[in-house]
């Protein structure tokens, strides 16, 4: 009998797993190799026609070991060592199968929008130094390992691609699986005008806007002071590296079972996980690299509810630390501090209109830097009073114009990884999380029975009524398509 | 800004919403009617073009006040009256809204398999008792009400459906959806010859099943106890009160926003919420009946994860407490008590053979009872020693034939609702669920403007590719389809 299952059946919150028994060498080079080591084990009922279908697959936070800033390959080679360590360490732990994070051999440098150097870190999923190096893991602790690498297409016109090889336990490349979901979402993309979330009316003081500058009128000798909150708001525009993956939804024969990948965001999206399950998939890793602001309220539910939906189990993995890169970008709502953007100023004397504009990123101002907002008298003389407010919400230099003016925080970092990698069992079940801050190895047996034991029990699958969800979204994506919506 | 969208920014854990303030005179009538009275507010940004779209709902969560012997129509205006009091509470808390449990009109008694009496609580969609009190609820208090119903359709055949019925303000009907996925699950269906999980195999006694029966082999003269674990599967018959609903995924224009409403076991299936989504529901309600040992830990994660998915509010209802059948049934997993069952005892004297035996449920044995388990002496005289055991698992009446029997604990109920109801927000945001035992109405404050906000942020829709799903699909539902899977 399941004792997960049982134990689902018992009590509301996460049943978490029994933990496994590793061996004290493993612990040892954990500690001395500073990451965290955890593992847990997830049972099946005894059946009569199957033995027991167990295998352990490994999960792999890390941060990168080397500033951005530092040479391509002196990076990329710093994170072949730090993931070879941690290899180590799963085989010591009877590890199979194991999986390294989003993009693992680079920083996330993808909100910087910026190609050179980033791109430099893209390599062939067939032969890149990567996979070779991934092969040697595979052949010499006999485990299948899956590499998610920014990729290079060189069959096809040079193209990129977020990509996940996966490499036999024999060391040959079983194949590779593309992220079929691309975000639109902050740091990810490019620039659109934000929206006023708050502006607070004060006598005398109006507001214009005309998609490119807000402008203030203010009545003559005013001195009351004025507060603009904006949110900018997330693109619609394509994420610039790469496009969705054109491979569908491959699963992949190994040693010790059915595996797929779905790479990070398509975490979101239910029908991207079901097409895995469909195929066979009885476990899916989620490489991820998202951070707090962004997703965290969010990570402990969906891929626990894709575990349960689909009656398989899911490997959700998430980096770890924060990435500093060379050159300032801004962000969306994925940015990191506070959100709102607050600029704020007491009225200079004199003015007659204040005018508060804003840049696309990649487009520099007088000044060299990125999206701004520029706050400057359009009418009057030049005014010494800068303006004033929260002063980590603002930088005052001056444009050649001679205005004062006043900046969203540009940064330099994406945000925070939070770590928390996790395994989720088809009955609901869960390991906990490793640390929000650490690097880490998550160790989880897995018997793989189970899958197809709650799939008979609760027989989604079988009460799903695809025919009829494929005819109605071959419907709803048609262009003249009408919701079905019933009024009085 | 999003109060709600900036904490889940921050926590990793679900965060909670602003409760309301309700007024004393409603927290008092909770009390003098004994029922758990909680409010919460969601948030969203201030607009430029919008007002705040704000809307409140209630869930309601009760148990059945009469026995499930008590005639119907008692039983029927007992809930009346119940929900009757709950709902003038739900008025002086301003609720726009209000849903009711699944099948709220009479006790969960599908799982007895029973017909009469209970398809006596099915009634019209169009005009039936309930409705018309829904009605004059509705009109009383310019509230939209959600009834879920057991629906008989006599305009086609007197078949029965598990629906949802929607009254708009103003007292008329303004449609009814349907239950669109049934279970398969233990109480919910019928019988299945079990899975054998354990055999202790004892010098001696060896085994042999036929699908009919279980028979035991033991040399003469032997004492040794044997012990035998059974685990009912669940069945794959159809459900045998309703069928899968045939009304799509139909959205209702309320005055208060546009709503849908997934019926129970839809929960687990996430192309049901998408499709109520892709049709425009910006709240979706979930009444169901569900227990402890069937799925509390899925609860939390699957109405929370579809409102994360789809960019829309959820409301999870629950009904409470336990309902007592008069005659016994037996289950599946689902079932209330241990699984797996055990049947245990030392053999009597010269006992040659022993034979276990099963009866589907519906065919009464010898002493009228359904679903049992006999163990008999097949071959020898009859004995006086009857089989020992944990008693909680065992009765031990004898057969007409005069063998000591053993059978399953056929039990009159099915099991604990735990209630729990709760409300999530497409932010991922959710509120505390009501009491896992009372009775309870949970108000909670929509902004409607958050799903849009929301869907501006992470745009699920935009990079949701259902076009190629659909054809995924059409291809994964076709007898010769072949899973994508990769081998080496």
């Amino acid at each position: 009998m399941s004792s997960s299952w049982l134990r689902t059946g018992r009590s509301p919150g996460p049943p978490l797993q029994r933990k496994l028994d590793l061996p004290g060498a493993a612990l040892e080079a954990a500690s001395r190799g500073d990451f965290e080591l955890q593992g847990y084990a997830f049972e099946a009922a005894a059946e009569q026609q199957r033995r027991p279908r167990t295998v352990r697959v490994g999960l792999v936070q890390n941060r990168t070991p080397l500033p951005a800033d530092t040479p391509v390959v002196k990076q990329v080679a710093a994170l072949h060592r730090r993931v070879e360590a941690v290899v180590e360490v799963a085989a010591m732990c009877g590890v199979n199968i194991v999986c390294f994070q989003e993009a693992w051999t680079m920083p996330f440098a993808f909100c910087t929008r910026e190609k050179l150097p980033w791109t430099e870190f893209a390599e062939s999923a067939e032969d890149g130094p990567t996979i070779k190096f991934c092969q040697e893991l595979a052949r010499k602790h006999s485990m299948v390992v899956v590499s998610p690498i920014l990729e290079r297409d060189s069959a096809h016109g040079d193209v990129l691609w977020n990509t996940a090889v996966v490499i036999s336990s024999s060391g040959a490349v079983l194949g590779k699986t593309r992220k079929n979901h691309i975000p639109r979402v902050g740091d990810f993309n490019e620039f659109k005008w934000p929206e006023i979330l708050e502006f607070r009316v004060i006598p005398g003081v109006s507001l214009r806007e005309d998609g490119r500058c807000f402008h203030f009128s203010v009545k003559p000798k005013k001195r009351e002071a004025w507060r603009l909150s904006i949110r900018p708001r997330p693109s619609v525009f394509q994420s610039t590296y790469y496009m969705e993956g054109n491979l569908g939804h491959p699963v992949f024969q190994t040693q010790f079972g059915r595996i797929a990948v779905n790479i990070c965001y398509g975490r979101h999206h239910p029908l991207n996980w079901l097409m895995f399950s469909i195929n066979g998939a009885e476990i899916i890793f989620n490489p991820s690299a998202t951070i707090g602001a962004l997703s965290e309220s969010l990570w402990p539910i969906e891929a626990r509810n894709a575990a349960i939906a689909n009656h398989c189990f899911t490997c959700a993995i998430n980096r770890v630390g924060q990435e500093h890169f060379p050159n300032e970008f801004t962000s969306g709502d994925g940015k990191k501090g506070p959100t709102p953007q607050t600029v704020s100023a007491h009225l200079p004397p004199a003015a007659l209109v204040w005018t508060l504009g804003l840049w696309p990123p990649g487009t520099p101002d007088e000044n060299g830097v990125g999206t701004g907002v520029e706050m400057g008298q359009a009418v009057g003389a030049p005014s010494d009073r800068g303006p004033a407010g929260p002063g980590r919400h603002m930088h005052t230099p001056r444009t050649p114009s001679g205005w004062p003016a006043a900046r969203f925080t540009a940064h330099r970092d994406f945000g925070y990884f939070y770590g928390s990698s996790y395994v989720a069992a088809p009955d609901g079940s869960r390991t906990p999380g490793l640390s929000r801050t650490r690097d880490g190895l998550l160790v989880a047996e897995l018997d793989l029975n189970l899958c197809r034991q709650v799939n008979d029990i609760w027989g989604f699958k079988m009460t799903g009524r695809y025919e009829m969800y494929a005819q109605e979204l071959a419907e709803a994506v048609k262009p003249d398509y009408t919701p079905r919506i019933v009024k009085e």
